[in-house]
C-alpha cells in the first residue's frame, strides 16, 4: 500500500474499528494483523493494479499476473510472515480467452511457486484492474510491524536496489535502455517476493517494510510510523550492477526513488547483528547494513566522506 | 458471486489449489472455507461493484457503500458464520472530499450495524469500481454450504422476495414507478444480510444461499452443486405486497428474476422443521417453506393447483 494510498483510507475511514481487540494492527502497515486463533494472527492486505499506472496495457498477462500476486505476497515477507491464500478480483475490457490463458498461466506460476491457494474470484467487465487480497498466518506475536524501530538500530536491506526501477525508467527515457539488462526487465515484470528472507527476520528484527515505492518512501514510511529518523550512508547501499555506469545522481534517484525492488527493509540492534548473519547463513541471500536509526525525524543521506547529501529526486517519484 | 463470474474464475484458474487441504471449500460457494485455526474456519469472499453496471454512477455514495458491505456480509451469512474484517479496494475518477466523505459515512454506517472492522485499503485512479474482500469466522465443520442438500429436504426462504427487483425495473421500465414504494428502494440501496438468520440456520440447515441474482438463478445455483432438483410452488413464494398488484407473470419475473433481494434460501428435512421454528422464534424474522427438493434436476414451478408452468423470465435476467 503507497503512502498516498494510506492517507486517503486513512483520513476517511479512521476510527472505524477503535473498539475491536481483534484488530493488532489495522491500516498502515504493509498488513493488518488479525487475532483470528490461539496458535496463529492472521496477515492481510488488499493492492490494485490498473492498466497504465501500475503496469503497462501491452504488458504480457502473464507477467501482469505474476506480478500482482507478487506484490501481495511481498506485503505478508514484510511482516514475517507465509502467504496462503489469495482471492482476485478481476476487471477486464472483454474475456478474451487468449489473454484469460496467458495471465491464469502466470498467476498460477508465482501461486504454485509460493504455495499460495486462489479461494475465491470475481470478474467484472470495464478497464483493466487487478485487485488482489493475500491472506497469510504468522505465529501469535511474531509479526514484524514497520512502527517499531528503536533508536541505535542497524538499517539493512536486502538484495540490490535499483535493477527494475531503471527497466521502468528506460520506458520512458530512451538513453537509459543502453544500461536494462535481461535482469533488470525481469524483476520489473516478475519480481520475487523475499518470503523466506521475511520469516527468518521475526527472529531478530524490530521493524520492517517491503521496498515498493523506493527507499526514500520506505524507510520514510518506517520512520514515520516509528517516530524516528535515519542516517544513511549512500555509498553501503546496495546498488545493482546496472546502475554502476550511470552518474551518482542519476544512480541515486533511480536506486533510491523508482521504486519496485520488492526487497525488505528492516531494522535491528546492533547486538543481534551476529545472530542475523548466521540465521541467514543457510538462506544465502545477502542483506547489506546501510545506516542506522537515530532518534530524530527523517532521513539524512551521507555520502564516502561522512557528509550530508541533499538527494535530486525529482521526475523519479514511483508512478 | 455470480454464476457466470464464478464460471470464469473456475474454468481459467481450476486445479490451482488441489493439493491445499486447508482449503476446506475453495471457489464456487458464497465464501471460501479456509481452516486457519483449532476453534474456527475462516470464511472469505470478494466482490467488485462497477459503476453503471451494479449501481447507477450519481447513487448517493453513501449508498454505494452501504451496499458494497452488505453484499459481502451476505456472502457470509449465507456460510452460518460471523462478518468480522473487511478490505476496501477503491478506485475513482478522482479523490471528491464530498464523495469520500459521503462514502465512508455509509461504509461506516453498515460497518458498525454489522460489527466489521475495515482492516485494509487501497485507492486507484479510474473509472468507479468498489471491491469489498470480507472476512468472517464460524465454528470448526458449521459452515452451511450450497452443495449439501438432500432429496427430501424443504427449501425455506427468509423474509419476502421482489421489493429490490422492483425499484431497480421501475429504473428502466417507467410504467412500474407507481408501484414503488420508499421500502423497495430502501430495499435496492440498503440491503441487510440476514446474518442472525445465518447463524442459527447453521443447527439445522443442509444447505444454503444468498439470493443475489434472483431465486431463480440462486436455486439453481444450490441444486446444480448438490446435483438434485427442485419443486416449487409459486403461490407459496412470499413476494413483496408491491408485487401484488401486477399481473401473475411479471410479478414472478421480478420476484424471482431481478435479484437483489439478500435473502437467505435454505433447505432443511422435515423433521427439522419444529425445532427450526422453536430456534427462530427469538429471531422474528419470517421464514417460508416454498418448495422441496427432489433428485431430478432444474426447477419445476407449480401453480395453486399443482400443475407446472413455464417461467418466462426473459429480459429480467439480473444486470
Amino acid at each position: 500500500m503507497s503512502s498516498s494510498e494510506f492517507d486517503l483510507i486513512d483520513r476517511y475511514f479512521s476510527g472505524l474499528n477503535s473498539s475491536d481487540k481483534t484488530v493488532i494492527c489495522g491500516i498502515g502497515d504493509d498488513a493488518a494483523v488479525l487475532d483470528i486463533s490461539a496458535e496463529h494472527f492472521l496477515l492481510t492486505s488488499v493492492d490494485t493494479l490498473i492498466s497504465d499506472v501500475h503496469f503497462m496495457a501491452d504488458t504480457d498477462p502473464a507477467d501482469i499476473a505474476y506480478k500482482s500476486l507478487a506484490v501481495n505476497i511481498s506485503d505478508i515477507a514484510a511482516m514475517g510472515g507465509t502467504a496462503r491464500w489469495a482471492t482476485l478480483a478481476l476487471t477486464m475490457p472483454e474475456a478474451g480467452h487468449d489473454w484469460l490463458q496467458a495471465f491464469a498461466k502466470g498467476f498460477s506460476e508465482i501461486a504454485e511457486r509460493y504455495k499460495v491457494s486462489l479461494v475465491g474470484g470475481d470478474t467484472t467487465q470495464g478497464p483493466l484492474a487487478v485487485t488482489i487480497q493475500i491472506m497469510g498466518t504468522v505465529s501469535r506475536g511474531q509479526s514484524i510491524r514497520r512502527n517499531k524501530a528503536q533508536a541505535g538500530d542497524l538499517i539493512y536491506v536486502s538484495g540490490s536496489l535499483g535493477s527494475a526501477g531503471l527497466a521502468y525508467q528506460a520506458t520512458l527515457d530512451k538513453s537509459l535502455r543502453q544500461y536494462v539488462s535481461e535482469s533488470c526487465t525481469q524483476r520489473l515484470h516478475r519480481p520475487e517476493p523475499r518470503v523466506e528472507l521475511g520469516k527468518q527476520l521475526n527472529h531478530f528484527a524490530h521493524a520492517a517494510i517491503d521496498i515498493s515505492d523506493g527507499l526514500v518512501s520506505d524507510l520514510g514510511h518506517l520512520l514515520k510510523a516509528s517516530e524516528l529518523g535515519a542516517e544513511v550512508e549512500l555509498d553501503k547501499i546496495p546498488f545493482c550492477p546496472e546502475l554502476m555506469e550511470l552518474d551518482k545522481q542519476q544512480r541515486w534517484s533511480i536506486a533510491l526513488a523508482a521504486g519496485d525492488d520488492y526487497e525488505l527493509c528492516f531494522t535491528l540492534t546492533q547486538a543481534s547483528e551476529a545472530e542475523m548473519q548466521r540465521q541467514l547463513e543457510e538462506l544465502d541471500y545477502p542483506v547489506t547494513c546501510i545506516g542506522k536509526i537515530t532518534d530524530s525525524s527523517g532521513i539524512v543521506w551521507l555520502d564516502e566522506k561522512g557528509e550530508k547529501v541533499e538527494l535530486q529526486l525529482e521526475g523519479y517519484q514511483h508512478f
